[in-house]
């Protein structure tokens, strides 16, 4: 599909536009899961493949595949598949582990589901997500998937080993969220730069771009969980911080107040409902939320500066837009 | 390291003395953990991988190397590496799911820390041993390692969904041992015959040893759940009709009886202990267990004909040797 001419300022939906064809083989691609049975199973696995959300990590896979002109490479549409399974994997064992009930405003496997069948869930689609991976047949790309399965996996383990006190720096914060989220994204970026022949200078701009976009992408997260309505997000205001979950936000809030005992026993996750309220309206009015989000441009900027040595295309362009999009979307 | 003039009849002994240098960088490949913070979690995760039982998987791939002249290759001791560490992630997500308080006599991870830590242990074993099957370069082998982790995982996923009647089946029993046992062992001996350089005719001799010696195996294990002592296997005996995981030894007794209330209940799950102990007591010495052995000794057989066609070596001594020392372990 070639660029549209002009198209300097593409919106998501441009997006959409242009990978649109790859994007729907990658939707086959996710739903071939290998023969599962019962029905029941088969069913329930392709609701969690299907409830999908945005698909922004495939989307950014196949738009560097577009930038650097091997979009029609048919090892693309098993990265990007790949990429997207092993986001839903981590899900399903995030909600196991969270206890969560609610996602995408969807009643989880987690709430249906002994937790038996929800931890073999999450571990088939991990299987799953290693088997699209390994069709990509490049051994950089399975090396760069097994290391960000480590490294995420590492992430969230060494997190349930941490006291609040250090979970409440920023240091601890962007270290979670490189392991959480940046990863996966730079896990799509340079895969797709490994597939399409990127230069060794390419790639350290698509490691950068991956883990800017992704760091700001959840710093936007973790302020919407503030400002975001229950309808829009599928939980309640400041759920985060509610089981015990430190943010930005927060932790702006802490950097610029004295210490008190409230917030204390609110990072210990020790309050009572009413304490949380209270404490969760002060961080949404006291200049926390714009603190965060003025990080999140920051770093969003430095997403968009990591393009700047690509030919200007239509692809590059919707990347930067990508950038932009990730710090106005409301859910 | 040279096969033993004459020695024709080797034990398991024998085997440590033919591969001793190359499963000392295999524990030491294993232990060479990541970076993993904090001490407590290291320790942790060191002991499981320590605990290693028996580790005849990595001695079947070693073994199959050095039958195959290629013993000497760096990517077979990340080959074998990489197959205890997805033996020893499933055991994790095993005692998970089953609940099992005490494994190999120690107390389990599930026992001792939160479902959450327990969870992403095992994913982290996972993506360890996703890392060491990506080291060995090798596309065919990421692709065998990835299918096998998805039968793996398939195969308890669909045992949830299965009902007692179709549980109490040969043909399931087979099935599910194939996915939980077998399946591993024929990636310990093709993914050793693709680093080795085998023919597709070795090859297909490869997977029919590994399939078979997998299958007696387990068998095996399933019937020392009813003869062992609890010292020796470190749980009760029966244990695992105890709860509800009905194996060869059961449904032999099962196809020699008429149908009663009290196998029917005990199928279900649903026995008082008394009536299981009555019932294990009744299969321990109806026959039932002989009738099961004489199964293994049949596929254990049939694991030593598989490599007829190889050339006689102390390699190809040993691994029949193993098939017979799978039939006379008490443990």
């Amino acid at each position: 599909m070639e660029p549209v001419p002009g198209a300097a300022h593409n919106t998501p939906h441009r997006a959409s536009d242009l990978i649109r064809d790859q994007m729907a083989r990658v939707e086959a691609t996710l739903l071939n899961l290998p023969e599962l049975q019962p029905a029941e199973l088969r069913r329930a696995v392709e609701a969690i493949v299907k409830s999908g959300g945005k698909r922004i990590r495939p989307t950014v896979t196949l738009l560097i595949a577009g930038l650097l002109n091997s979009l029609d490479n048919e090892r693309i549409i098993h990265l990007a598949s790949a990429v997207e399974m092993l986001h839903t994997a981590t899900l399903v064992h995030d909600d196991l582990i969270d206890g969560s009930l609610m996602r995408r405003g969807e009643v989880t496997l987690n709430a249906r589901w002994t937790p038996a069948a929800t931890v073999l869930t999450g571990d088939y689609l991990f299987a799953t997500a290693a088997s699209l991976a390994a069709q990509t047949n490049s051994v950089r790309v399975m090396n760069i998937f097994a290391e960000t399965l480590s490294v995420i996996v590492a992430g969230e383990l060494q997190q349930q080993f941490t006291d609040w006190a250090r979970r409440s720096t920023r240091d601890d914060y962007f270290r979670r969220i490189y392991a959480k989220t940046a990863s996966m994204f730079v896990l799509a970026t340079t895969a797709a730069g490994v597939l399409s022949g990127a230069t060794e200078a390419q790639m350290a701009a698509l490691l950068d771009y991956g883990r800017d976009l992704g760091m700001a992408f959840q710093i936007m997260d973790d302020i919407l969980d503030f400002t975001g309505e229950q309808a829009a997000v599928g939980k309640p205001v400041g759920s985060d911080l509610r089981r015990g979950l430190i943010t930005l936000p927060t932790i702006c809030h802490i950097e610029s107040h004295t210490p008190d005992a409230r917030i204390e026993c609110a990072l210990r996750g020790e309050c009572d409902a009413e304490t949380y309220d209270a404490l969760i309206a002060q961080i949404r009015t006291s200049g926390a939320v714009e603190m965060a989000l003025v990080e999140a441009q920051k770093i969003a900027g430095s997403a968009k500066r990591a393009l700047a040595g690509f030919p200007d295309s239509a692809y590059r362009a919707t990347l930067m837009d990508l950038a932009d999009y990730t710090l106005q979307r409301n859910t």
